[in-house]
């Protein structure tokens, strides 16, 4: 391996790390657990000084000339272009990335900013890690956060050919898989899959909020998945809905006119056509749905799933993975399936369709309740 | 135990079972189980051999005269009250349930039904098992689909107390968590937690057709458990939808209102008030989502979660498994966090609060990468 190789996949530091939010002190000690100097800046001293003590990087030492190799600005959405702008002027052989979730807004902020000179651009890119939690704030930080998450990078015209290499650097050094995009392309693509998920499951979430509680103690698993992201932090996404509203309103426009065209379907269910209605919105559902790469990239339902029954008690969910390992079978997914008021569950595996019948086959004969 | 109070919770049959989908095959499978004389009838005569075949019942023998306890109409929704009818004339001694998802319009025709007495209607209780699988038909069934879950009692005025007693036992024979409801309360609560759930998630994953696979290959978790459910059954869903129109309709006029109004804030994102309206809508997400009930019926959020890093081959997750056993702590819910590209994989896991550092410092001691 020669050197040259080396330098492009990794860093050596330092690495400025500025805002130790949630993001920010797991680079930081994500970049530690690979022995690159970190340092961090926050405006909360508090923030700061936690995101050390979990030993996510180092404070400036007194009087110490900082030239970082790379900063990387985890600021709030909001700030980040300000920030960015300022890192650029600070630390002039820098490369400068920030990680903020929406990336046009950052860049034509910057693109207008007279304080910074085209060559500046060239050592700023804009790049997004996919990866979150529902917590936040460095306590919840953690290295590994980044692990097999996508890590977008969205250079602009400008940047050099050295700060793409160096945010590459980073999001390997991480353990992210990076892709690469232009701006528009990333904050159409997040509109889609991020931001309208989190729209909708936020509306429907909403409409629970005066409900009898006898009717959600029928809840099922199909109402907590759809809202599971309704956990999310207002904060946050006021500043990420507000960064994406252009894209993300046009695709709100395609389903208001669905939205309308139900409730028209279901005010005249007798009328004709409404059946055909009804079934389109859902097979259109239904081929979208099919579209969503499964785990590791693979393609949708290209694993085959069963269910075991087990008793709710310390171990048995131990046991029945325990015997599976023995036949050496990966398990591809697995979801634990209840529902209130009894202590039996359901375990539901996917598997490798070709290892499937063999696995029901061995479960079965000891002595496991296979739902077929 | 007196034998008053075991003819009240157990079924001693015969038992008719009408339709022998998914549903209808599976209440078969449970009551055979449990040595109840089942006889199948389906009309589709390949259907109706599937089911006997795995053991879900018997046929009617030649020139026998039935004479069931229990006739439990497993139709689809559209036919049920045509079917219900037809079963309280030729059976005029047994009880007759419907499992049909939506129940006033069932009702409803019953009892605008002139071939029927108000004597027959106290031998109908409609009733609405919360169970489920995403495949259909005979061969997906399993007599274990009820356990734990939801069955919801609908009586309605002319409901005799053996009617109610005798759906009552069919619920509890199949393992199922009985509970009361009138028709209307039942429509409204399923309208809610079931219909609107399926419809947002569908009108999501349709926007989802026509996208560059680009977009998707950024796809996390989060996508996929919003549209889940959107890989449901179009046939089965545009009856359950069609009938359940009138209440469903009123809930999405409030969706549509909360769109509109978000449409109108992200189209003028620095409009006074946006950002107070954004965060408005997901702080009312965020409420919604608070209320569901988790497993158990346990309060949501009442455990602790903590995530470990595994590698993807066999065994790793039944070792990890294995070990939180030897403590004696009880897996309280579990996932697997995947993305594309790479081998390493997340679980969370969830325990009692209570037990969370035990068991950090045991994985820690043991390790395990444990990310807090």
């Amino acid at each position: 391996m020669n050197p040259a190789h080396l330098q492009a996949t990794h860093l050596s530091g330092p690495v400025l790390v500025i805002g130790t939010g949630l993001l920010g002190a797991s680079i930081g000690l994500g970049l530690r657990a690979r022995s690159v100097d970190v340092v961090l800046s926050d405006p909360s001293p508090s923030a700061q000084a936690v995101a050390q003590d979990i030993g996510a990087g180092r404070a400036l030492d007194p009087g110490e000339e900082l030239s970082p190799q790379l900063v990387v600005v985890a600021s709030p959405p909001d700030v980040t272009a300000r920030v960015v702008s300022q890192a650029l002027r600070d630390y002039p052989s820098a490369v400068v990335v920030d990680i903020a979730s929406v990336k046009a807004s950052v860049l034509s902020e910057l693109q207008q900013d007279p304080a910074l000179e085209p060559a500046d651009l060239a050592r700023y890119i804009g790049t997004h890690p996919m990866a979150g939690r529902e917590k936040s704030g460095p306590v919840a930080a953690r290295g590994e956060l980044f692990t097999s998450m996508p890590w977008v990078l969205c250079p602009n015209e400008q940047t050099s050919a050295v700060a793409l290499k160096t945010a590459q650097a980073l999001a390997i050094d991480l353990g992210a898989v990076v892709s690469k995009m232009s701006v528009d392309e990333h904050d159409a693509s997040v509109a889609l899959i991020s931001h309208l998920p989190q729209v909708m499951s936020s509306l429907l979430a909403s409409r629970l909020q005066d409900t009898e509680p006898h009717a959600l103690s029928l809840a099922g698993q199909g109402l907590r998945d759809v809202t599971r992201i309704a956990a999310s932090d207002p904060a946050l996404w006021v500043q990420i809905l507000g960064a994406n509203a252009a894209k993300l309103v046009k695709i709100l426009y395609g389903v208001r006119e669905d939205l309308n065209r139900l409730i028209g379907t279901l005010e005249h269910p007798e009328a004709t056509g409404a059946r055909l209605d009804l079934a389109q919105l859902i097979s259109e559902g239904n081929a979208g749905q099919a579209r969503i790469p499964g785990k590791h990239g693979a393609p949708p339902q290209s694993f085959a799933w069963l269910t075991v029954l087990v008793d709710d008690r310390p171990g048995q969910i131990a046991q029945l993975l325990t015997e599976i390992g023995e036949v050496g079978i990966n398990l591809e997914d697995l979801r634990l399936d209840h529902s209130s008021g009894q202590d039996v569950g359901m375990v539901e595996i996917s598997v490798l369709p070709s290892r499937r019948q063999e696995l029901i086959d061995y479960l079965d004969s000891h002595g496991w309740k296979v739902l077929q």
